[in-house]
């Protein structure tokens, strides 16, 4: 179900085409990367660590360097020394010496499934051969794996170098917090003395993964000229060129970033691993050298996103006024600081307008793979703690849990604890359509059945983004963009283009292109692309319009100034075309018409949403069932309906599995013992019911058509909204993730 | 050997950096359409006629079809109906019903190795066998080869359609003859009248094949979306893109054309062979479908240039003062109307300022494969006609050929006979650097040799191109262009943008785009590339470079307008950048950079060539050896002087092959017999001396940097060169090409 809260305004955006990749998709036609063949193509393979924390005493690669077939062996030697060089990659700046021991361990591992050698030979089972002829030594050290035992005094350091104190300054001795964040607004305490009711809890997760369903893949070659191209899996061919760049040391006009179709991502996919072990090993043997992951080397390998332990503190006065609030978040870094405790901190108490807020935030190494950005990164942990103490506070309020929410609810002039003033949002808007809502509405009965509602956020981001379009002579328009398309965004893009030309989406044909072949453009992620590289798109078509203008001025003999285009068609004199039909009579006003347009929008799109389940516990085991469950969600304006709804859909879903089944479950030697996806519970179509979806539009006021990002805020709310209606259905708040059903029935037995 | 007559005014254009993809070609990595693997490839073959003209009286094509493997069979009865339907195709309007019925033949055969129907299986040898499966039943007729023959009242008809009268309007008859141009200036008779010396004599020509190196290749996926993908080797990939797309009666929107890398051209690549009929057979079995030709295919089934028939009569003063030029030219059609009279007609009397003059000229069609472009197109059987009268001229007032020309060369504000009026160009300059050539000074001492002299002329196109460029974080930048590079393109356009920008060549990193990567470009041809999509590359610089001072302005918070650029430094209020230094500093200027452009220069570029030669002839047997060899040519502005050196090196061999070995030999069943590299003898590097260029560079009025074309005219005075020399060597005047050795020796036994 979706329910469009604004009338039509356009001809294009709102409707929802067939996506211009669907064919390719369902056929099977669509080249991901392990389906690349290449003359001469060979095959990597990487050795990984046995041990959670060792240190590296000698790597001996003789023995498979003898083998038949095999052509080169890598470690990290074969890299340049990388020592206190940062680089900013897009997002931010980058410790390279951290990024690039996680792609190869540098003298020591820091987690199971580590990267230390790699090579590549004629076959993949030569390949694997080889690398159990490597005989590395290592001396193993103690592991921590739960954020609070990492932070402890007496914890396993890490990294010797690292030595924050407790005010995020460099201290005196060596720990496992890598960054301590404190952002704080009025007077916490004062704010805490003027409310009637205080409740603080703590929780805690586990870590989870993106579980993108295609592993890692790349291949490189290493032309003898010295450029690198690179096929690969990624979010971001240019963030994939430059990391690999910037590992090789070499400059990044001599990588080239071809980025293939790719089966998800979800923030998963914007780390390099195998691209700079690829280029090294065909740098060394002269041939395209192709390397993919298990399912066991994801889990073990790539990175989860954090465990953590969240406290939540929040006063409110009788009324359900919420007056203060404080937070204390740590957050696994993993094996190498740069962990989500930044957008954690930033999001916790972001859809709320409290008066007094502090929140300190710990980036904490441990033994686990490096964590990497998950959906909405960092905020479902938040969400997950902030959601329930509102939830809380209103019972004991008794105050229903949507009215206190509307009473509270951030919109336009609310500062948020880390600073920024909202333009216009639409939290409100998504309560409005939630008490509204047949959902809510709808009466449940029944034996241990609950029904729990959360709200959440997500800022989103907005980056660079660059575009460039041809003109047909048939009116069509075909598309180059940088944005690799993991969710529909070649379409919900084009659209864009189309809608400002007057044209249809059928009309444009969109194309991702390589890092050669289109402008800068940043990483698929942040829900900026159909934000930010949609506005490329809009700037593209206005570049066009001004040159059709001037073309249509050529034709009619007069000046462009007196040529003005509405809803695609152009008009001067008395005399008019569509854009179609001045496409076709381009030829005598001086050739084709070509546009570009490359932007850098600022600030944050901000996007909120709200979320309803109902659900049913089995006593006897402790299983929660989900019975129903309606997503709703602020799109600002849904370009294709069909995708938000996807993205709502699957965010659901994925909030859902965290919810109830999913974590790195670590054996007593720190070791994953759940790494495949019949150990790792991921819910199937049979495990939920069909997700309803109410999209709101509230335009944002920084794009022309009104666009929000959509992709990440789906992920926030789930696990607090199943944790909220647990308690409904069994009395019981829980407050680990997974609420899976061992815990369950032990809360309730 | 390479004399710059200008001095070097420019950083990047007249240095010879490496080319771009030099390392690719040499490695063999670089991809030919031949080499491409796709997945759930199949295999095609075409059957081809056994006659040189018949009427089909059936296909049965059941046999084929029931073979194990066969996957699809097609005749011209898959192709839509095109009777009567024109499309216009960048070079001029197309006959679609022709250009279709050469593509698969329709109802008639009209030379030996037409195309008549075409198999998909799973491997080549199937598809071979199934070919043999298919039973044409064929009605013989009466064939005509020599262009002559064919515009006698009793020729046999090829197209009972045609109908051209003397004057070029529609007959009340069938003929062979498609078109009659005529071209007059000023009073022929009066002038000749003025003459105190008239020369007149006859010409002829044999069809001669462009011998590019790659046979024709092309694959086609027609998916389940209804889009037709095409990689192919082609010189036009807008070009194949429209051809197949009218041929199909397809929006051009739904076909894109990815050119691959290709084997030599030289104009005989332009007209879609397999392209269509691959996209039908796929259509058909759903499988892309890969089709390659033989050399054999090549030669009978792809365009020859025309065999001609040409007569020249000029009169002059005994000054050597020209008064009076006519001309009659008759050339092969081949088996459909569109040959090469047009530009034979303009080029005839190109070189020279002639008060009267008067120029016929006949398309005719007779039983061979339709001609195509050959470097030049038509060019050289006029040069080879005029260039030997001149020399007569010549000798009969016992003036120096170079003086002669030198006193009637064609300069600034010459009209030709065709009507256009020169501006700036360099055939004065290129006489003169004849004439003190170190080759002209030298003596040529011993019996049976000969030196001779002749002009050439080609008039070059402009048409339409376009480029887009980004710039990179490192300051270098990424070119996509739309020229298909055929003879180093990528180089000399990449070069252009580069001395824009104020960066080295090294740093701009060109690409061929394909058809939906890339704005509109007309085929790589006409001597046009260098030029116009060095144009469009040299404006996407500046789209670039206005961009760059507003981010400069940005940096240095001053106005756009105060900062400028000189060498690719950009300057303002005492601060400056260097383009690199600036790219490197965007971040925060707004994101990317990218520039685009669009061009349709009007006009030609006129590149006129002179040729010396030293030749000795063997009185046994006829052999002419050429002793040495110098082409001498105005590039206007030598971007690349290596590519110019190469340009004018093939083009000189090229036309020493058509001058003394190349022809199509038919037999009296107007069967082709040398239909291999074997008997077909084109020139090796055993057969020519090194040919000694000079490049002289009197710059273009219509290009910002001078660039002249320069492909072409390296082909038009090789034959009237060496006929020249012959002449002098034997003291017989050759006027039949080729002028082998039987030739040679019965004109001097």
């Amino acid at each position: 179900m979706s329910t469009d809260t604004t009338a039509r305004k356009y001809k294009v955006l709102g409707t929802r085409p067939i996506r211009h990749d669907g064919v390719d998709k369902v056929t099977g036609r669509a080249i991901y990367t392990a389906d690349l063949q290449l003359t001469g193509l060979v095959h990597g393979q990487v050795l990984r660590s046995p041990h959670p924390h060792a240190k590296i005493k000698s790597i001996d690669t003789s023995a498979a360097e003898k083998l038949a077939g095999v052509l080169a062996v890598a470690t990290a030697a074969d890299f340049p020394d990388l020592k206190d060089k940062i680089a900013n990659l897009g997002e931010g700046s980058v410790n390279l010496a951290h990024l690039g021991a996680n792609v190869l361990a540098h003298g020591k591992v820091l987690y199971k499934g580590h990267a230390v050698a790699a090579v590549a030979a004629s076959s993949p089972h030569i390949a694997d051969e080889a690398i159990r002829l490597i005989k590395v030594v290592y001396e193993p050290l103690p592991a921590v794996t739960w954020v609070l035992d990492a932070m402890k005094a007496d914890a396993p350091l890490l990294h010797e170098d690292l030595r924050t104190d407790s005010m995020g300054k460099r201290g005196d001795r060596p720990t496992n917090v890598a960054t301590h964040l404190h952002f704080e607004k009025g007077d916490v305490a004062a704010g805490f003395e003027q409310a009637d009711v205080v409740v603080e809890r703590e929780f805690r997760t586990a870590s989870v993964h993106q579980g993108y369903i295609e592993p890692h893949a790349s291949t490189a070659h290493w032309n003898s000229d010295g450029h690198l191209t690179i096929w690969t899996s990624t979010q971001g061919a240019f963030t994939a060129r430059q990391q690999t760049a910037e590992l090789l040391q070499i400059p990044v006009s001599k990588v080239t970033v071809v980025p293939c179709e790719i089966g998800g991502g979800f923030g998963g996919k914007i780390a390099v691993y195998l691209e700079p072990v690829a280029a090294v090993l065909s740098r060394k043997c002269g041939r395209p050298v192709r390397m993919t992951m298990t399912r066991t080397d994801v889990f073990e390998g790539t990175g989860p996103t954090p465990g953590s332990f969240v406290r939540v503190k929040l006063g409110a006065k009788k009324d359900g006024t919420l007056t203060a609030a404080e937070a204390y978040l740590a957050y696994d870094a993993g094996a190498f600081p740069g962990g989500m405790i930044g957008p954690g901190c930033m999001c916790i108490f972001s859809c709320y307008d409290i008066p007094h807020a502090v929140v300190d935030g710990y980036d904490v190494c441990n033994n686990k793979p490096k964590t990497q950005a998950y959906r909405a990164p960092g905020a479902t942990q938040a969400a997950f703690a902030c959601e329930q103490v509102v939830d809380e506070l209103a019972d004991k309020l008794k105050i229903d849990p949507i009215e206190l929410r509307l009473k509270n609810a951030a919109k336009e002039g609310t500062r948020r604890v880390d600073g920024p003033v909202y333009p216009r949002v639409g939290l409100v808007e998504c309560l409005e359509a939630a008490r509204s809502s047949d959902h809510w509405k709808s009466k449940l009965t029944g034996k241990n059945r609950g029904r729990g509602i959360a709200a959440g956020f997500w800022f989103n981001i907005g980056l660079k983004s660059s575009c460039a379009a041809n003109v047909n002579p048939d009116g069509t328009v075909t598309l180059t963009e940088g944005s690799t398309d993991i969710g529909g965004t070649r379409t919900s893009i084009a659209m864009q283009l189309a809608e400002t030309l007057g044209i249809t989406a059928e009309d444009v044909q969109p194309h991702v292109g390589d890092t050669d072949s289109v402008g800068y453009t940043d990483v698929t992620g942040g829900s900026r692309v159909t934000f930010a590289t949609g506005l490329a798109a809009y700037e593209c078509a206005l570049d066009i319009q001004e040159q059709m203008r001037h073309r249509a001025a050529i034709l009619w003999e007069c000046e462009a100034a007196k040529v003005t285009c509405t809803d695609g068609v152009y008009s001067a004199n008395g005399k008019s075309m569509p854009f179609k039909e001045l496409a076709a009579n381009l030829t005598h006003t001086g050739g084709p018409v070509v546009g570009r347009a490359s932007v850098s929008p600022e600030g944050s799109t901000n996007a909120f949403g709200v979320h309803i389940a109902d659900v049913e516990v089995d006593p006897d085991t402790g299983k929660t069932t989900v019975l129903r469950y309606t997503s709703i969600q602020d799109a600002g304006c849904a370009v294709h309906p069909s995708y938000v709804e996807g993205q709502m859909q699957g965010g659901a879903v994925q909030g859902i599995g965290w919810a109830l089944n999913e974590e790195y479950f670590f054996d007593e030697r720190h070791t994953m013992r759940n790494h495949s996806f019949l150990d790792y519970r991921m819910p199937t179509a049979l495990d939920v019911p069909m997700i309803e979806t109410i999209i709101v539009e509230v335009p944002n006021p920084t794009h022309p058509y009104g666009v929000r990002g959509v992709g990440e805020t789906p992920i926030v709310a789930p696990p607090a909204t199943i944790a909220n209606a647990l308690h409904k259905a069994t009395g019981t708040r829980l407050t680990d993730l997974p609420m899976s059903p061992p815990k369950v029935w032990k809360a309730i037995s």
